[in-house]
């Protein structure tokens, strides 16, 4: 017998992420959409649609997954604390203040947020870390190469790649950044010695991965006790 | 206070892999080579130079390091036993008999054999490994590129590392194999997706690198007790 | 004064090349769509949508593009050569008798057919030729990558860079193809000597720079006098 | 029958890429060695071996080839002009009135200055002019890696290739530079587009390729008239 489907609530709906979201769980038996909340109102089948400041209508859910701006996205944690329900968050630009209230949240609730959902950039974030730690002497750059839109540079996914190496290895890399055609997303950790290199190479070349990995996150932290995940310690928890 | 230095017998010293050895060794204060066994005798500043029939004549030593062939190896490995005393090996196209007497030697003395000995190399078959395991429905394949004289396809390397892939998703990668120029060594294990990519690739440039992985080797295990060591997991025991 | 649009017949209207012909047109100010010919009848704005037997229905216009099957080819060849009007065409599977069909038209309309409509295939072609030429005596290989689904390796833009390798120095290269997650196509044209390389890479992420590249040599054909029309030679006259 | 060898002049034959050359020729039949010149006197088989102050005394020559430093350049491009025969030289650093003096030279004798000998190199750099003509609204990149020793950035062969792009479409390329490990030189000239990208990459991995391109631009130069000489044109006047 199969289970019931998680029913989910569907924050920031109307943005790319949460597009590319309801279209995958179109296919996604696990799961039902019981709600969305969106800007601008939007036909999603069944499910309620929700204006920002009219969360509370929602119907009841068993898990948030919210791709939003900073300050619905205050709004949509309280309510998964006060539904007793797990949040999956995305949402870029959050402060300090609201990173703090992740944590105390967490204590009721589990949550986790994440800056990048691909399963490949976790994987190979956890692989670089042990890899400057087995070769803690080898030269180390990071490549990234984006498409000609993107403002930031390196990359915040280089700096979290940076991060695990430095944590690997006691110092940070150093870093390249390329930004040409519409590259979606490559990052390159290359380890060099004498006589010897290795290059560990991701590259996404559809943002579905992005929706894709946060609808697999959603599923195991439906799982999980309350308490504050990570990304890729949730899903590989082999390679940590 | 230093420590003295490892006396080293080197075995198969003529050879391409025994004469790198040897050139290494000479800027390594951590080793003094006692004597080389070589099939024509050679130089070898204040060390012996033994006839392959000569082997007991050597004087007292505390690792063997040899590169040298089937038969011959059974030499010395019966001299290190009797002597209570480490051998790394990596002579190529031993027996599984000759496998067997390094599984009884190892009840006495530490054994190290590997076919490959580059740090690289070890590194990326623990990681991909890894990889394999925490991404299981993901494609594979193996990539090795090779100069022209190269006959064996894929390489050894190469089917080392697919053992590796299929150790951790319980089956192997596809392999393709190029020959090409006097490339030293290319190996890459590609994962993929829907819309994302893995790459991991190991690039030798010097055939030096196996000379100093064995080096590095040695100095490891003349401080292990008896038993049957791998060189990835003597050299980094973190990653295995 | 902006000059008239050029009024296309877009023949396979409803397959994957056809549906992405007709979203870039719309953006497209050189292109008027006025008719297009579709096995099952689609929306197509003001323009007329025609059964694929009565094309001859069809209004006025100033070039066909055709992506079909080897059949109805056929009927759009004939149609075109009737109206006087050139042709684009990117069908597959077609038979010597109506390349050579294609070879009498071409007396009396421009006719350009081709089995890739990437511009950077197209340069990549060209420039292989040269480099192969240049270096005779280096190895090549060429090692192709495809989605899971493809299932005749080498791949056939492998084979038409493999003949522009041929055509430079006399010999074809070795070929390579792997067949891994959702990959549009990745060619890799490889020369190798003693200590050094070259290695040429073409990435394709998006089946729209086909649609695109059709549209592109439309807008160059419809200036030129009859005759048989190569894509590369069409683009890149400087290249050739 | 074989034609008489071409007697060369090597002028900074104890440099690197002096010493290479004079390894190199022991097995090209096509040259013979007459006299070398060095700073510090070496042993060169039955050749003269000439102080730098001393280069009046050497005998008959057909060919000079340089690899010294920009005083003694002036030297033998002196001495060459006086004895009516071609010189090929490699030495960097020289000035602009030192360039003039090859131009001058150049009314009386064959003259080949090129900051980079690499056959590889040579037909990237004709290649990458190409492509950047034929997609001129393509992004360029160009990533250059090498040893952790080199000072400059982007190297001196980026900065040619970056010429090459700015020659092919009117603008230069945006560069990076890695240095790693202990890479000769690695060069990738990437132009990128919506959906697709053409990546040309040239490693090298020995040093020896820079002394044969000497070599083989040699036996080119002693055929030709007076005037000044390109390497690529030199080695590859179909592609240039």
């Amino acid at each position: 017998m199969h289970p019931d489907p998680i029913r989910l609530l569907v924050h920031g709906a109307s943005g790319r992420m949460g597009q590319a979201i309801l279209r995958l769980l179109r296919d996604d038996a696990r799961f039902a959409v019981a709600a969305v909340a969106a800007r601008t109102p939007l036909a999603a089948g069944e499910a309620a649609c929700l204006a920002p400041d009219a969360l509370g209508d929602a119907p009841d859910f068993d898990l948030a997954i919210d791709f939003s701006l900073p300050e619905p996205f205050e709004a949509v944690l309280r309510l998964c604390r006060e539904r007793r329900v797990p949040l999956v968050s995305g949402t870029t630009g959050i402060s300090a203040a609201q990173q703090a209230a992740l944590d105390t949240a967490a204590l009721d609730i589990p949550v986790l947020w994440a800056p990048n959902f691909s399963l490949g950039v976790a994987v190979l974030e956890a692989v670089s870390r042990r890899v400057a730690a087995a070769l803690p002497d080898w030269d180390c750059d990071i490549v990234e190469a984006h498409h000609t839109r993107k403002r930031d540079a390196p990359s915040g996914t280089a700096l979290l790649l940076g991060a695990a190496v430095e944590t690997g290895r006691g110092r940070g890399p150093a870093y390249a950044s390329l930004r040409a055609g519409d590259i979606v997303g490559e990052h390159t950790v290359q380890f060099a010695s004498t006589g010897e290199r290795l290059e560990l190479v991701h590259r996404a070349t559809s943002r579905d991965i992005f929706a894709f990995g946060a609808i697999q996150a959603a599923a195991r932290l439906a799982e999980q006790p309350p308490g504050r995940y990570g990304f890729a310690a949730l899903m590989f928890p082999g390679l940590d």
